[in-house]
């Protein structure tokens, strides 16, 4: 008989890795699925129509005929629970002769058998990978943690899809943007990539649910994982010349290793233009206020949460030596901070609002111990920027909330 | 000003406690709140109306005024994000003078200045403790922890409202039964209480959401927790005698030290009778089943995985040296186990069925190495009886399935 040999826990691993990606609650049977063949490497294939992934891990035995498995999660899980070595995998059996084929694939480990449902292979809906690279680069853990920092403002809003993504700029030579906004907070990473060959086009705009499932998987790898961009080959007709044939719209492609198990995950991009966005980054500031960025963390957070629900609202004041920071739920109560900060205002004269949860991003994602506000001279209606002061390679900008 | 000034950790601690008891979804305002009292001791109140919770701790200063406490959910977790460690409190002060009273109460740790809004303490619906108690014993975290492992098998369904709960029973002179059953399975916790006194009558049901506040709070506490049967006190009314009057339904108390805090939760008793359980354990017993139990749980583990949301019926076959486990996920596959176990009967000819969540939750609640199964010679129909060999303590009663 056919069977072929895998690790189990690398074989769990790569399974739920496919599964992640695959839509559970997807009209399309097909897209439940995790499809699984055995060609050199044992590979596993799952989409969502946005997003594809394989996945490979080594395995030794015979060829098996592909097949697309139902439940993989539940397959996933059983195997999880179980404490053998190996898992092995038999060539599919009929379980229906004579009928309709119900093909169940034999799923066996130590004292665990199982027999999976099925569906077939050539329904599943395969995609090549990006056949002609236009842009590659290795992005260590360094990189992928300064992209994640803009993450908290990328749009969910679908009526504005545009946004819903991270749009990359080149900025200089070997230095490229990495901008997200929901029209009331920006944030910018600036990543030096010297490793980076070929063209990314500028406002290329990758998309927010492939960024989530990039950093969810690659987050915490040790080895760097490669970006690519670039587009599908389409199969040689004879009637053509000798260039391959491009296909399709372009692509945007991060693979790597995750334990075990090598992941490639692949989108397609956002099909619209990014707005111009470096308009609303104030080049000229009146004002600036730098204050302790843990002790503002602090004042915001407690604030938050007397307010939680209620209203969103953070009121700032300069007062001497300090600012007040301060917000109000109707029905409910109010609560002020004062934490000490360097400004050039005389007390009173400045107050200034922001969405208080955004705020509590915009210093979750900054990373030093001091915070730099720059303010417009008309500091009520205009954007704020801030940053670290000891970092150029993040910043955020701030829309102002009437308070 | 009248202040009071208690530790910030223990104020937010004493708050949360009692907040967890207060009903966030209650249609009557006043059971949101948490009822603020600084009297000897500084005592948070809150009830849902079934439970009512209070919880002691040590402040300074001068007395103020008690009040009940609006979103106490939202300031115990604005003032967990402080780092002052003090919290002080002042007398309320009307934020509408003039007007219909707003009374906000001051709420400050270091920078953080709060007013919350409040609501009359008169209003609160407080209940007077267990003046005159009837049983009483000390339970340590072993006899804690033995009564918990009843709780999968407490009913959840409400037309049998009597069997939302554990049922306690005296057995013998100072062993006392902790019985929870929904009528699928049955679990038995005989728990040795030597130091009780006074009378619990038998048949006395504890409510099942007191029993998990209970849990959830105590079972880390590594003090003893005291538990109390008993009625509250009636007012003196001149026209009685000198004896006190006993007031209402019986009520259940359990009060220990939680941390920095005292906490007491009080309840009243299921109001109802509960079915005679002693007849379904089964007495004689043509067979038995053992095996090992991290043998098994793995085994239903991965079926229970592998089947989940689908069927949830586990067979259980004997076979040569062992017994097979298996499961049929309709539309999905099925799976199967052999476990090594003892047991007389010949190959093939024994087969029972069990629902493989309850198996599960009943050798979870089990602890030891070894599990027994005792089984009817109608095996198909009648119940198991499922314990660990080595502990009389603890015993499980399983209704079969149809497989």
């Amino acid at each position: 008989m056919q069977t072929i040999i895998a690790d189990r826990r690398a074989f769990a691993r790569a399974l739920d890795l496919a599964t992640s990606v695959a839509d559970r609650r997807s009209t399309i049977p097909i897209c439940q699925t995790v499809n699984i063949v055995a060609n050199g490497a044992l590979r596993f294939e799952a989409t969502d129509l946005d997003t594809f992934a394989t996945v490979e891990i080594g395995y030794i035995g015979e060829p098996i005929a592909p097949f697309a498995l139902k439940g993989p999660e539940k397959v996933g899980r059983a195997l999880r629970q179980l404490d053998s070595d190996t898992v092995s995998l038999s060539a599919l059996v009929d379980v229906a002769p004579g009928g309709r084929p119900d093909l169940r694939a034999p799923i066996a480990s130590g004292q665990f058998r199982s027999s999976m449902a099925t569906m077939p292979s050539d329904d599943f809906p395969t995609q090549a990978p990006i056949g002609h690279e236009e842009f590659a680069v290795d992005l260590g853990q360094a990189e992928l943690a300064l992209i994640a920092r803009v993450i908290p403002a990328i749009s969910t809003e679908e009526t504005r899809y545009y946004l819903n993504g991270i749009c990359v700029d080149r900025i200089d030579e070997w230095t490229y943007r990495f901008v997200a906004t929901d029209g009331h907070r920006l944030m910018i990473a600036d990543v030096p990539l010297p490793g980076a060959v070929g063209i990314i086009p500028d406002r290329t705009v990758i998309p927010r649910r492939f960024v989530n499932t990039v950093m969810r998987h690659f987050a915490r790898t040790k080895d760097a994982v490669r970006l690519t961009y670039g587009r599908r080959l389409l199969e040689n007709k004879p009637d053509k010349g000798l260039a391959p044939e491009l296909g399709g719209a372009p692509l945007v492609s991060v693979a790597g290793k995750v334990g075990p198990a090598r992941l490639a995950l692949t989108s397609k991009l956002i099909d619209g233009t990014y707005p111009e966005y470096t308009r609303v980054i104030p080049s000229t500031f009146a004002h600036t206020i730098r204050a302790s960025r843990s002790e503002l963390l602090r004042a915001i957070r407690g604030l938050v949460a007397l307010a939680d629900g209620k209203v969103r609202a953070l009121k700032i004041e300069a007062v001497d030596g300090g600012v007040r920071l301060s917000t109000r739920a109707i029905d409910l109560g109010d609560g002020s901070f004062v934490v000490p900060a360097e400004h050039g205002f005389k007390p009173e004269t400045m107050i200034v609002g922001f969405n208080g949860q955004y705020l509590l991003d915009c210093l979750t994602s900054l990373r030093g111990e001091e915070v730099q506000f720059d303010l417009d001279a008309s500091h009520e209606h205009a954007p704020a920027a801030i940053h670290d002061p000891a970092d150029t390679a993040f910043r955020c900008v701030l829309m102002p909330m009437r308070v």
